[in-house]
């Protein structure tokens, strides 16, 4: 996959039109919720329609998840390739690039992998329910400014509301002067759901796979802990930056067959934040490693690549990042 | 495209693989809004990870919608094929039918259109913004009952929260066993954000036409504004059960080089909301006709194809009817 090192010009293989036997997509997982005692209201919901007399109470279905996939006709992979994103955004992450580039899922596809992109339990086509009746607390709406210093973009003084005030890292990779359209893939979030998110995670896994997981940020302890739960479907973690991981007293063990991928991006030492998360996912490394799992760990700094954000797989040198996680996989026999 | 009618078996062209050049995605339209005075909080927002202080004012990027893209290596339509989905409900109502069957997205994607599958602005992907700040009232949650009745898979008092109790129309061609199953698309909407919608939609014509729109009920007034708005840019509009129209005073002759194809399933007469929906649809077909505007109606029961629901691209038929909009296309000459 020497091709995919190429940055700066567009390889053969980018352009070549990939074959597919089916696009489509299920929801997975939920229950259905009983909401009652809430007074009736009456509303237009359709300019030039009619008004309804609208009974708020009743039967919902809730805490389900969505995923789409895209099934090659002659897929080179063994297994599909599942993308789970991070806090308050969806599976945009994996798609088109905020300045345009073709993001990770077509990547992948061209590279031979059946993809499926989803949307946690809560966000995006997953639909979120009723607060507080079906999901406590209210939902949180994430800032341009609060997410610049948190996805490490530039030091969270640098952020200004007037985009040609904004100081980025000076050798960040992001593509900074489209932060606003990466704040538009943004959604709200709970921050009183990782029950529910986790339990979709878990029946999509049963449902979905066998796969391999490349996940990100907060996706990643729902990622490993769904790895946890069902050992046998899981072939591989890519873990990009992950925010979380299981408590100490997880058995590591049964992730034995389950080789890691951990992915780190730069500016780690400029953010106290970031480097308790690190040091937290480190602890669990250790703990894999302890108990015999596959550990490999792409520390882009440390091999001389500087500048990535936390959004990576959004960065200047996304493909160079996805040809190092796709030579990864060839080399733990992941591939045809 | 005859062989899109055999229903029953699956015909050659259903199983091909399409040839696709890129898949991708995009956020069009919104835009930056201020929140002050809101008081601090402290979240955990990862398990495991530390607690972030927050302060939730700031500025956000509110009311963008979210369009996701398929590119055919050699399509056959003059112009992309647009989905917009109707009220409750995102692009998902495009994909895989609840039963799991292929849906219109794949359908037409295999006759070489390329296709743009679009969530409303405030509905999956296009995320929300927060309420009251940004958009005014509160969310609206559909009830499983009132769906039921609303999309006219059977009488409303044929509704029971036990799928075994539950009583569809006799002839109806929904795949009422999944009802659950369709519910978990739904997702919450505003009765207040018709503005932003429309708003959102305008600019995404701007951005991804010239184009064909396929619209479903509360979608039809957005893209028949839409096409208002924009006449140079939409070459044809279907209208899958349209539930509002334009006002009398809008001047149906922008529309006059626009070909229209209503689409209309069965059991209206049992429905008196629906009845009025459709005779307000009507009244502006007629203002259509008098300004000249080509407008062709399928009436399905007229054609003695009974028991089709309000979401009739997920009946039994839908491949049938996909077909039928198909030829009509052919004929409007929107194919190479």
């Amino acid at each position: 996959m020497a091709a995919a090192l190429m940055v700066g010009a567009t390889p053969a293989w980018a352009q070549a039109p990939i074959e597919v036997r089916e696009i489509g997509s299920m929801h997975v997982g939920g229950r259905v919720a009983t909401i009652e005692g809430l007074p009736e209201q009456e509303i237009v919901f359709s300019p030039g329609a009619p008004p309804l007399r609208i009974n708020p109470n009743g039967q919902f279905q809730v805490e389900a998840m969505y995923a789409q996939y895209v099934r090659l006709q002659n897929p080179r992979a063994r297994v599909p390739l599942h993308f789970w994103h991070g806090g308050g955004l969806t599976g945009v992450t994996w798609e088109t690039t905020p300045d345009g580039r073709p993001g990770w899922q077509m990547f992948f596809l061209r590279q031979g992998h059946d993809t499926y992109v989803s949307d946690a339990m809560e966000r995006g086509r997953s639909g979120f329910a009723r607060s507080p009746q079906v999901f406590a607390g209210e939902p949180v709406f994430r800032t341009m400014g609060e997410g610049w210093g948190l996805f490490r973009i530039g030091d969270p003084a640098g952020w200004n509301a007037d985009p040609a005030q904004r100081r980025a890292y000076p050798d960040s990779r992001f593509p900074a002067a489209h932060w606003n359209d990466f704040m538009r893939q943004g959604v709200p979030r709970w921050a009183t759901t990782d029950r529910q998110v986790q339990a979709a995670y878990d029946a999509y896994v049963q449902q979905a796979c066998p796969c391999v997981i490349v996940v990100h940020s907060q996706g990643g302890n729902f990622a490993m802990t769904a790895a946890l739960n069902a050992p046998d479907k899981v072939r591989a973690l890519v873990l990009v930056e992950p925010s979380g991981a299981p408590p100490q007293a997880a058995d590591a063990a049964r992730l034995r067959d389950i080789p890691h991928l951990f992915v780190w991006g730069d500016h780690f030492a400029e953010n106290a934040f970031w480097g308790r998360v690190r040091g937290n996912v480190e602890r669990w490394q250790g703990q894999l490693r302890a108990a015999g799992v596959s550990v490999d760990v792409l520390d882009l700094p440390a091999e001389g690549i500087r500048g990535n954000s936390h959004m990576l797989m959004m960065d200047d040198n996304s493909d160079e990042i996805a040809g190092r996680i796709q030579r990864w996989m060839e080399s733990k026999g992941l591939m045809r």
